[in-house]
């Protein structure tokens, strides 16, 4: 039997989907249309073209027309874009945009992978300045040839997203001066505004002007206007506020639209046409976490559900677990990664669940080690179940690691526990003993069980606002090179000879750098006689790079005497 | 209620407990004997000292016995030697090295941490030879003084195990002449036979002299002598062989030994005796794979344990899942992880269990990205329930982070189709869109459900000689730079269109360079009328890996025109 399938839309959804039948069926016809000049780039490499870390553009190319027939019999039609599906009569519209002609083909089935995207808002005066997207090789090539014109440009990206941050960075990199400007509080909404504080820091540290909690309200004389009145010289604009799905040729042919414009499919990808099935960011997919339906831009989604496509129209049953949605950015010298559930999604979703948080900030390796760094680290869990929501890590070392572990826990539905136990690998030079995932496992444990109580670095400077008691726990040499404004410095080693300095009525706060420390003082106070005591987690190490950035872009008194990042 | 708990033996056991059991309970009196000089510090690090990646060897000490007493008032004594347990009447005889005096100490609960003795066999001319072991700060630091007495110095390591083989990298980073001599036919037994052949190139290629499948008889005027009449110049002999449990005083008070001399200890690491537990490399653990007890003599392991037993004697139940096994090494660029079972532990210890191999060799990140390389993955997975029994990964990336992730999963006796789910963090600097452990779970699945057949690379040699028919589906380009004696070269894209020099009535066996385009050329055959197709799993850069030391070092003629490692 050979069948004829037709997909529009090449990349990771399309290419993978035209990969996988072929080697499911070599009878089957294919053909594969893309309305661009590529059928298959490397979406994600784009960005790292404008440092010249990809020095060529053509490079972003992954494979030609002329290889996927050779290697894979099918017909790649570059160029070609398909306009109007027939779904009665089962075949679809196409136009030849080189030659401007237009055709039609008939399906057996049809696989959609039209992406997509970039939104670009109609601000006032945006026809006058140089406004650029980021979706294509061809996109990124026009970017850099214009911006390469004069390092003298001044670049403005619009939006903090993982797009809007890796061009930045990667432009900053390449020596341009660099606005990154971001509507809301925070950038990578991946990240509690707790955790990309530490992101935010970077990208200043690096040199990027990032203003954040401001609006883009028009484009004048070649400058970026915002609605708190500042002007940003903008000789380069790039427009990276999100993308809307490509639903263009799926609602013409009345097929069913779900969460914002993404296109509706059943367990098997399937849209509401059995012959018609849709894959990658055009698509809405169900969150096995909220329970809810939602868009998943991502391209290791998109491959999955390429495979279950070509599966499913060769009769392979699909398993379809849903999505938790993991991801990980490089940020200059710093890698943020997460999966799962955060806190700003819980209560934006306003998802009806109890959750507690560990922070912790171990050692990536044994911190003898060359390279050894804090990372940064923040497991959501439910209560009273344990069961693991999502994490966040953030350091110089490896939190893919660590956040892969955790994503591969959370499909197994596994709980704090379980987290205790993992045997992971071990040498100085990977990890340490007590790996990250097991340490944020017996704090979480810990929480769970009640054996203490904790505030975050959010509070902090509440409590300094109120005058609370505060104890620094670190060594005397430490708590002078910066401390919380008005703690009391009682070195943990000093604690059981120093009781009597201790106020008995009073709540107790306690830090130390990272909070393991204090951990162990909080635990010695507490059967010690004092009643109300808690740990800060994330101590002066979180206190500090949470307080850094807003501290500084807002003029706000610092609540530390001095930061200490180290 | 204070109770008096005593522990023998500091490090990653001892020191762990003891912090742990100060955490749960401020009153009870804790004392930690240790026979040397140091109570806590990184035998893991050891090696690195060698090298002088750790400099300084004071560093390698984390803890001093005041630090242990300010910060968590436990009572360290070092160079105290604990010589006898007095069950009947709860104390313990305790000899002060120093002061050469003999006291006793009561007990409520006792904790045995003793580790394990390196084993130093009696081989002829040994004592008029410059022995070394590592056990701890003393052994590295003598031994690096020795060896720094003369650059020119002889190095000579026996037993290529992890110690073995870290000191051997150690040692040459730091320029010396190193021969390392193992007695089977390979070093590093968490990997099988095929893969770890990986590891011996690098060695080789970083200039050790490593000699395989030779036994060590004597030592004479200096030499190392081998069974084989080789003689290896010796300044300093490094053993390495193994450790064995220092199981003297849990003989002599009579408690139950297990497995090759290890103390057997209960689910909460209790001896038989209900006041004595014990924990680390002196103690027999369970394989939740092999369902046999085992020894387990790494750091993760005895801190868990150590957590487990101050837990226990404080009332908190323990959930002990066994151990699996879980361990990584770097060998100068290369970085080898593995985690449950392999082949050679399925065969030794005649495991009755039907199982298959995955083997895949894809890029750990995106081909474009700087640092981009080949990982070399090997998934044992049990036929006919795919359920995951084990993983071996080595290459220049992150292995650590693939087996980490098959570590989780085999915690819940997953599958290799919870693997092909798995939702892992993806970035093009961080790995690819599908994952090496998804492209694994992939191929797995394939072959559970028998889409393809295959033949490891260790069997292409008999191939070969056997005069079959192998087909090289790699381009021309390709083929011409070195490839399989008598293979065919027909590459993949022109494949469909030579079929009719592919005779019909051979079996074919077929590879490309890392089994991926192979993959596609054994499907497309099959539905093409081609009966019996092998693909060669692990392909032309695998045989060339698999064969190159043995070739090199046994005087073999090549199986190859010429070898290719890229």
């Amino acid at each position: 039997m050979s069948r004829k399938i037709l997909i529009v839309g090449g990349v990771a959804g399309g290419a993978s989907a035209a990969a996988r039948l072929r080697r499911l069926n070599e009878n089957d016809k294919i053909i594969m249309f893309e309305k661009g000049p590529h059928v298959s780039f490397s979406n994600c490499c784009l960005p790292y073209h404008l440092s010249e870390v990809i020095e060529d553009a053509e490079s972003l190319v992954l494979m030609q027309p002329d290889k996927f027939f050779n290697q894979y019999r099918i017909d790649t039609r570059i160029n070609n874009e398909v306009i109007d599906i027939d779904r009665t009569n089962k075949k679809i519209k196409v136009k030849d945009l080189i030659n401007n002609k237009e055709y039609e083909e008939s399906y057996d089935k049809l696989i959609l992978s039209p992406g997509a995207n970039p939104i670009v808002p109609n601000i006032p005066g945006i026809e006058n300045i140089n406004v650029f997207t980021v979706r294509n090789v061809v996109d990124i090539a026009k970017l850099k040839y214009f911006a390469n014109k004069s390092y003298e440009n001044k670049v403005t990206v619009i939006g903090g997203g993982f797009i809007g941050v890796e061009v930045t960075e990667n432009l900053r990199e390449a020596g341009y001066d660099v606005t990154l400007i971001e509507a809301s509080k925070q950038i990578m909404k991946p990240f509690d505004y707790d955790m990309v504080q530490i992101l935010h820091k970077e990208l200043d540290d690096k040199g990027v002007n990032l203003i954040l909690e401001d609006k883009v309200v028009a484009f004048e004389d070649g400058h970026t206007v915002l609605n708190s009145g500042r002007k940003i010289k903008s000789d380069v604009v790039i427009m990276a506020i999100g993308v809307t799905p490509d639903n263009k040729l799926a609602k013409q042919a009345g097929l069913d639209i779900g969460e914002n414009g993404s296109i509706k499919v059943d367990h098997n990808y399937c849209t509401n046409d059995k012959d018609i099935y849709a894959v990658g960011d055009a698509i809405e997919v169900y969150n096995a976490l909220t329970h809810r339906k939602t868009r998943l831009p991502l391209a290791g989604p998109a491959q999955k559900q390429a495979r279950a496509v070509a599966d499913h129209i060769n009769n392979i049953q699909v398993r379809n677990t849903g999505f938790i949605g993991s991801s990980v950015i490089k940020v200059f010298d710093l890698n943020g990664a997460s999966t799962g559930l955060n806190e700003n999604m819980i209560k934006e979703l306003d998802i009806n669940i109890d959750y507690e948080v560990a922070r912790v900030i171990p050692s990536d390796k044994v911190g003898l080690m060359p390279g050894a760094s804090p990372m940064h680290f923040k497991l959501i869990f439910e209560v009273p179940t344990g069961k693991i929501l999502g994490a966040q890590a953030i350091g110089k070392g490896s939190v893919d690691k660590r956040i892969d572990v955790i994503a591969t826990l959370i499909k197994f539905g596994a709980t704090v526990e379980d987290l205790k136990d993992l045997e992971l690998c071990y040498a100085p030079t990977f990890s340490t003993a007590k790996d990250v995932v097991n340490h944020a496992g017996y704090v979480a444990s810990n929480l769970l069980n009640n054996t203490f109580k904790q505030v975050p670095v959010t509070k902090v400077r509440e409590l300094v606002e109120n005058g609370e008691y505060i104890i620094d726990v670190r060594e005397e040499n430490e708590f002078e090179l910066g401390h919380v404004v008005g703690a009391k410095n009682i070195p943990l080693s000093q604690l059981r000879d120093r009781l009597d300095e201790i106020p008995k009525d009073k709540t107790l706060y306690v830090h130390c750098r990272s909070a393991q420390r204090s951990y162990n003082a909080v635990l010695a106070l507490k059967q010690l006689g004092f009643e109300n005591v808690y740990n800060i987690a994330g101590s002066f190490l979180g206190i500090c790079l949470y307080e850094y950035f807003n501290d500084k872009t807002k003029n706000r008194k610092p609540i530390v005497t001095q930061y200490n990042f180290n």
